[in-house]
């Protein structure tokens, strides 16, 4: 047990690179293993992702770690389909190294079965599997947690031990129950049917108002990844719509340039939470961002 | 707000030493300041403590950072009076180093009026303090914290973001509610109150049965450290008085040299915690653990 996805990765990091090392990271990707990794001054490589997640290619080849997470890629949503997972895997034998697999929104997939996770297909000892109840249950109890092999939990819990003793016992004990009573799962049932209401009328309504902007088939999650138009500076768009009472996330901060390394960063993208809206705002929402866009954008569409 | 007085120590050793730095700990000391310190691969230079706690002379001159327990020593109990306090603060400002109070039981002094903290005194920025809530309300909780500089603190902040984004929101509130309303002063006059019936239960036990074992005057916290004769192994008493159903913390722990590196740890001494026994265990448990002190050193007393 960690004190969320953040620590495990910090630890993770922290126990398993040093400045010689080579982490691979989705680009785009999330941002806060990069940033934990820049901390740890390990070596970064950017890895592509397709419309199956993360790319199984030569490009693997140099790392010894590779950060990824196939249930639904962070920020794009895409999953990455079996057969790739399995040549993952084969690819992580051959070339000898391991992957920590963040199962990122694992309970949201509303077109599909999910695929079993990578940790569940090891044979080698290979995969970290990470997760947390901050996507589910709560953010703010700080609960996340790591399965891995018996010799690297009991490094982890020495480091965590120096870092923090554990998280908090109270919040422990009460998620324990809510596990064992069978409330996640309700909870988790609850939340796939509303998420899966909203991801639909976003999908329509995108679908309408900015037509070929985001990614199909997406198989759920609580956001949508969506391509502006080039030309769009995705951080105008954020002010420009908060104006309206519409909050979007900027795409800049996914990719490996945004620390200033490189300006190939592609500015036109952004995310689109639907988590937290009731389903009756999104149609009117997403068409005032779409007039928005065609205000910034005057030639597209 | 951190997970606790070990994740400010963490954050702390982390920001603010390198591989250079020498890190000054009393001896005996905190035992964890010095693990956290060896994974951060610093220099440790151990302090020498007398009946006023840490010793304030050229010992500190190479160290860039010291840190010290003033209100209870740890694990001595020894308080630091006020005179050494200013001592300890000009020659912080004349050498140059920085110094970390950890305000450790500062709520039980049951003799004498608490000092102000060295921090209350720090004209120069140079005091770091930390506290949390372990000792008082629930250690369980993990809510710590750490007084410091604006800079400092910034930096704390991205550094924590970075390790766990935040110490556990709804313990936080909980906490918050909890002073502002009073129940924790009240909770502290309460404890105060127990502690000190069972420190003078303590204190008249050992004086009758381990005659001139214990460190007078002691102005409270919540344990005694006892010197037991020379020739004594406490790591033998600990498993013999066990048998008796009676719990002590052999010494060695909290020397320096215990790692291995030195064969010059004094094994003789250990702690007697009082805060979870009531007060009329106390003399006949003293007496007992006495009685097999002789029988390991028949030659005392």
């Amino acid at each position: 047990m960690t004190v969320g996805s953040q620590q495990s990765l910090f630890m993770l990091v922290q126990l398993l690179l040093d400045q010689q090392s080579v982490l691979g990271l989705e680009e785009p990707g999330y941002v806060d293993v990069r940033n934990i990794a820049s901390l740890h001054k390990c070596q970064l490589k950017s890895l592509a992702i397709d419309k199956q997640g993360l790319v199984v290619d030569d490009q693997l080849n140099e790392c010894d770690l590779i950060y990824t997470t196939p249930s639904h890629q962070c920020p794009t949503t895409v999953t990455m389909p079996i057969e790739r997972r399995y040549e993952l895997l084969r690819k992580a034998s051959q070339e000898d190294f391991l992957i920590i697999e963040d199962d990122y929104e694992s309970e949201t997939n509303f077109d599909s079965k999910p695929n079993p996770a990578l940790k569940s297909l090891d044979e080698s000892d290979r995969v970290i599997y990470i997760g947390s109840l901050s996507k589910t249950l709560a953010p703010g109890l700080r609960l996340g947690y790591v399965v891995a092999s018996e010799r690297l939990i009991e490094e982890a819990r020495a480091l965590r031990r120096l870092m923090i003793r554990h998280p908090a016992s109270n919040n422990q004990r009460a998620a324990a129950l809510f596990l064992e009573r069978g409330y996640h799962d309700a909870l988790v049932m609850n939340i796939a049917r509303n998420y899966q209401v909203r991801w639909r009328a976003m999908n329509e309504a995108l679908t309408q108002h900015l037509p070929g902007c985001h990614e199909t088939p997406s198989f759920g999650g609580s956001c949508y990844w969506v391509r502006g138009p080039e030309g769009l500076d995705a951080g105008v768009l954020k002010h420009r719509a908060a104006e309206e009472s519409i909050f979007i996330e900027p795409g800049t901060i996914h990719f490996y340039g945004a620390d200033g390394l490189s300006d190939h960063v592609p500015k036109n993208y952004f995310r689109l939470g639907f988590s937290s809206i009731s389903t009756d705002r999104i149609e009117p929402g997403i068409k005032k961002l779409a007039a928005i866009i065609h205000e910034l954008c005057p030639d597209t569409f």
